[in-house]
């Protein structure tokens, strides 16, 4: 039975990991110190499902911006546990599915979680897994219920788990009680000033040499006029890939990030 | 036809025992002299349903604030009531069932009850139970009106049932008309201030040593500007859980409670 | 064919007797001149349903606060009719049973008596049977719509129908122009003043003692500062059996009456 | 085929003759002159459907307050057409059926109409026939349609069609733009004032003495202090009807016509 | 295939000339200089179907007051093309359909037509096919959006296709942005005034004679006390029938057009 | 296996490059220097896609005014990329079908592109696949939110793909927060003024001759008292076949023309 349980647990995990490698593709890069201190505080919980007696299951929800880099530090987070069962719940994996089929895949990644002794799930974008638009406001409310349900229930005896979901609408999820599920919170800032851009576009083979990002940090900030950016990483690193299509690799990525920081 | 019904009984009764027990396992901590109160009065009717001739069904709603320890004392005056019959009605036991199979659960519950001479059932959760969302707002009205009815409903002749319902919704529950299907109401409130702050953690081994604890509350009042702490005991046993696994358990602890207090 | 209709109504009149009789178990305690009133009104209905030959089907509308007296008053006019075919329709029997099959019942219960020569039918809390709730609202639109259809259906020829329906929703039933599908209504006041609370609580033993009665009546105007209760009889009788429990009755009895008594 | 045609149209409307005489059974009584009005004009249309070579198809939509009369006056309309199809659609022959058996029910006897050279259908209650509550309001959308597209739907050649309709809530159904569905309208009024309401009870032996009659109105403007009335002779009859169980037959029908007579 | 195509076309073809036709039983009179303009415009739009190369699919919207004669004109037109397929989609033609089964009708008569060289389809009374209602509003969102992509959907290479809809509520339509969906519109507006209304009953042999009519159009203004009408063509002639049953044709049609005449 | 995928993918690819094909039928006219740069625009995430290894994935948003080019532009953009895989996603290639089933084939494409090293998808129209009105608002948020998730879904490793999307309701989907699943977005304008008119009009030959353009564009600013335009190439085109049927062209263009411009 115990061997029964290990065979039915082990594929999907496999799975899982591969999956959730893909979500740090780009890197972790350490543009400021903020991203380290949000992967310490992301052992600690580590720690503590591990641990602690009174507490065998932990919710943490990272919310921050649109594209900011959630998902890969909940990745990130998931992966450095090295917990036996490490999985993925996310609306990619469910496209096409009805609001049944959907309740039915992410209970049973819950139900497999408790045959683990130890297990991290990342539910990733709670906002699309809910079927969130702000019209109306419309939603899954059925998905919302199992989840603020799955988020608080308790594995059986001997079983422990570590929740990491991600949002992009955390005033959504508080209008609608849901932040009172999760034990903790974790902020993902965007990329805040021309500083940090620097340390991302260092990576990027285009702007490798200290002389060009100097001067395209100079060329951004005449355009818009201060050294406030704002933007998410992801968001940065697609846009220095588009520019370097283009012949002129600097004017284009000045433009668009001129396009992509928000006014004042 | 008699130990026919026993043996549907029994089975049953097991399961939700040890379920109510996993619902005390921070155990009830004597931390203000409100906790008492409200053991005995559970107590009273417990009694009435066991003694009074005209009244042998008593609903009771248990309401408060967000981990006050609401299903902790149902559970614990549930159990206490030593009545053959002790079953839980949650949200948990009903994830990813769809409306009809969660009413026909409640349901059989109730029916399964009738059945002992002597029963206690604890609906957990209201909020949750009826899917209530405070966006739109959107909830079961099935589901509502199935305990609507089931909170009034008389046992047959010769059955007597006491029914102990928790929320954290009250103020809905009201505009719901639902308070109306209640024979009696208890409140359970928030730990008000340090001083029952101190007799919480008391119980955990980092903050035995009073010294340390009077130390860590002179911390968090400087923090705070204030004595009074409003927070739930369950929130409160939490933090205290995460600071454990922290270098400096004292100020993970202080920093996370001074951001659970809330501000005037 | 007549001795078939009559087996077929036979069984479900029994039943119901009851269950209607299980509605007075608390008795009617004539604790106001209006008690004797409401009775006799009802009676003249039970004559016009027998004798008038234009007047067929009479529907009479009992309305009032909760815990009036409603139900209690309107089973034991349809217990005194002596009909052939006592009815009672509830949210109780139907509770499980969706919209479709609650229909069905209800509308089988109105087949069935027209098949009797003369019938009474209670149909009790119709706010609870069509699913009332105040937050949106919501309710069966689709039971609403059956239940007034079947208010003003005529009995086929030679059989008469007095249908007796209760509610403390009258304002709503008056928005959805229900008011409208009955011939006549009847209120069922709360229980007014001291004076009339000295009558019931004369029938429970612990306030036998006309002395006991008179301190506890003293000692609640004190408390309240008002000789007003506007408290319904059945909240009445359950306070004092909760007040039973405890040792000190009189103190119990009034500190519980004093919560329930409305502020001006 | 004609002779089949016949004897599929045949049954139906023996049955709905005696469905329609039911509701005249209070008889028409001459209370005020527009009475033969109604009746006259609703010849009219009778004559333009048998006649007409442009217009074989007339739809006739009467409306007034509750319990005024117009469902026996469209009953007495279209019985005195002797037309050889003559039938009822109400939502009494629909109770306990689903939406989609209701469209099937109300599309089938305008089919079946289609097949005889001429015919009237009465539309009783559209109101209810499209489950109208003022609370949302809500209603069923596709039975208006329904209705709606059937009002203006000519029969085919050789066959023609006169529908009355009845309605109390004539300002919804304009808001509802049917009212544009039907070619010509009729208003049926309440009773007005004493002296209408002093032929009503002529016909009623209780007051069949004009002594007795006299009196009673006095004693009724006295009460109300005006001559007006403004009550439907159906609520007029059944407020005499009960009056007529009682000792006190006058008291009895001045104080419930007091109550009936709405307050300016 | 081709014959095979052909056959299946035909009988549908045959079949809905005839419909179509029934359509201006009435006749087009000539009341106004605007109906010949009408007239031409739909035949250029026939031309352009049947010539350019660029544009095989025109769709074209005629709105216009109820009764105004849109029906008539759009049949006209659609006859008059001689295409070897025209069609009417009509809300009567699919009454006692669900909202699937409408939206396949509909369908097929589109996938009929693209078997055709050469298709008119008229698609009258938009606002019955999706079910508008203004209270709410309410309509099929289903059957909104399949016209909207039918209304542009090309025909396959070497097919055309005009479409003519036609519809009282353009104001509905543009704010559902439906408008959008056609290359053109045309407005067929009321009966404007007496010269116009003189025209029209001119055809009806109860006011064959001019004197008769110039007395009664004499007689409508001293009434109205002006010379506008504002009333559509259809409802004129339905009024002016009714009228010929009534002994006093002239003043029974002066009053019924009082009646239809809008105040200012 | 490969050859496989080879064999399901291809036929797909054959049908749909027709479609697209046939969407520019009316060509592409150069009326402005916009147009290139759309174009070459177009083809720097054509690169992007077919280099970059960090982004396998670009997706790109077209939006404008109603008959603007969108659609022309978009199909230009994804025939000149010369991907294996070309696949145009459109609501007319879905009416008829249920949610469902367009859910179901829309999944399908996406699922089909992931076969193929190097795919486009033009997602046309998403206001129509959504099914949106602005009466409401209404649409299908199971199709919104299947898009949403796609747009942002990776392909499989070694596959990649561009989306290339349209729509004239780009208001509506920023209110949907569906822009932020774009990686970039191309405005596309109507036709300004009379100089781009000009260029267009050259196209056709009824204004072949350069003095008949002459005149029609000045008797157009005449009657419009503006050189703006403001009106889609797609409007401009139907407008000029229209006119060809007319016995006077250029007449019956300026009024149409006049028709459409919007006013200040
Ligand atoms: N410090 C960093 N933190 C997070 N991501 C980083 C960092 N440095 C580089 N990246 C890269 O940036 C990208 C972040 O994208 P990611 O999808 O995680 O953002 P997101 O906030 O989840 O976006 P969305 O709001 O769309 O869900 C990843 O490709 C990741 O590898
Ligand atoms: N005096 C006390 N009263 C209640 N619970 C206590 C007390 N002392 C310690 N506890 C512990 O605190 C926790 C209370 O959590 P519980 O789940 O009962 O709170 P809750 O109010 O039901 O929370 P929620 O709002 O999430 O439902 C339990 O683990 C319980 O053992
Ligand atoms: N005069 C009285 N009138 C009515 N009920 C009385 C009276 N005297 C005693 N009773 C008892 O009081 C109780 C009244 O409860 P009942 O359920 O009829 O009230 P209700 O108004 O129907 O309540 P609810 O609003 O919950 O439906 C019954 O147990 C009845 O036996
Ligand atoms: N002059 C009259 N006109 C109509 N009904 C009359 C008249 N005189 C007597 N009656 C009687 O009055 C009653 C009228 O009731 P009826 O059901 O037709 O009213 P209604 O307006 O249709 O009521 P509701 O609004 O409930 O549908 C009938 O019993 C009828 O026989
Ligand atoms: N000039 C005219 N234009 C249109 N119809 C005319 C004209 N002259 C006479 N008629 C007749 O008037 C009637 C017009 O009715 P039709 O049903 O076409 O109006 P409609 O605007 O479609 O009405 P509805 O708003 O109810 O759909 C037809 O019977 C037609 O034969
Ligand atoms: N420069 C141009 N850009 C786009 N389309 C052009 C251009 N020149 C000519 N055309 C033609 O104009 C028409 C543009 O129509 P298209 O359907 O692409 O517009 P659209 O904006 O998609 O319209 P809709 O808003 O209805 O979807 C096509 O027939 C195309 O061949
Ligand atoms: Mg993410
Ligand atoms: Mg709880
Ligand atoms: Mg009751
Ligand atoms: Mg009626
Ligand atoms: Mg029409
Ligand atoms: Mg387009």
């Amino acid at each position: 039975d115990f061997l029964n349980a290990l065979s039915e647990v082990r594929p999907a995990y496999g799975v899982s990991e591969e999956e959730l490698e893909s979500r740090v593709q780009g890197g972790i890069i350490n543009f400021g110190k903020h991203i380290e201190e949000i992967i310490t505080e992301g052992k600690l919980f580590v720690q503590q499902v591990k641990n602690s007696e009174r507490t065998r299951l932990v919710s943490v929800l990272l919310s921050g911006p649109i594209a900011s880099g959630k998902t890969a530090l909940a990745a990130t987070i998931a992966l450095g546990s090295e917990f036996p069962f490490v999985k993925l719940v996310s609306a990619e994996s469910m496209v096409g599915m009805n609001e049944n089929a959907r309740v039915a895949h992410v209970n049973r990644v819950f139900e497999d979680s408790y045959k683990s002794p130890l297990s991290v799930i990342v539910v990733d974008e709670i906002e699309r897994i809910i079927d969130w638009v702000p019209i109306g406001p419309r939603f899954s409310n059925t998905l919302l219920q199992t989840l603020m349900v799955l988020f608080k229930k308790q594995p059986p005896k001997g079983h422990r788990l570590l929740i990491l979901a991600t949002t992009s609408e955390r005033t959504m999820l508080s209008r609608m009680d849901m932040t009172q599920s999760f034990d903790a919170e974790i902020a993902v800032p965007n990329v805040s000033n021309v500083t940090e851009l620097d340390r991302i576009i260092q990576s990027i083979d285009s702007f490798a040499d200290s002389n060009v990002r100097a001067d395209t940090l100079q060329r951004l900030q005449n355009f818009t006029g201060t050294d406030a950016v704002n933007v998410g990483v992801a968001k940065i690193l697609m846009i220095a890939e588009t520019a370097k299509q283009d012949v002129d690799v600097v004017s284009c990525f000045v433009e668009a990030m001129a396009r992509a920081i928000p006014m004042e």
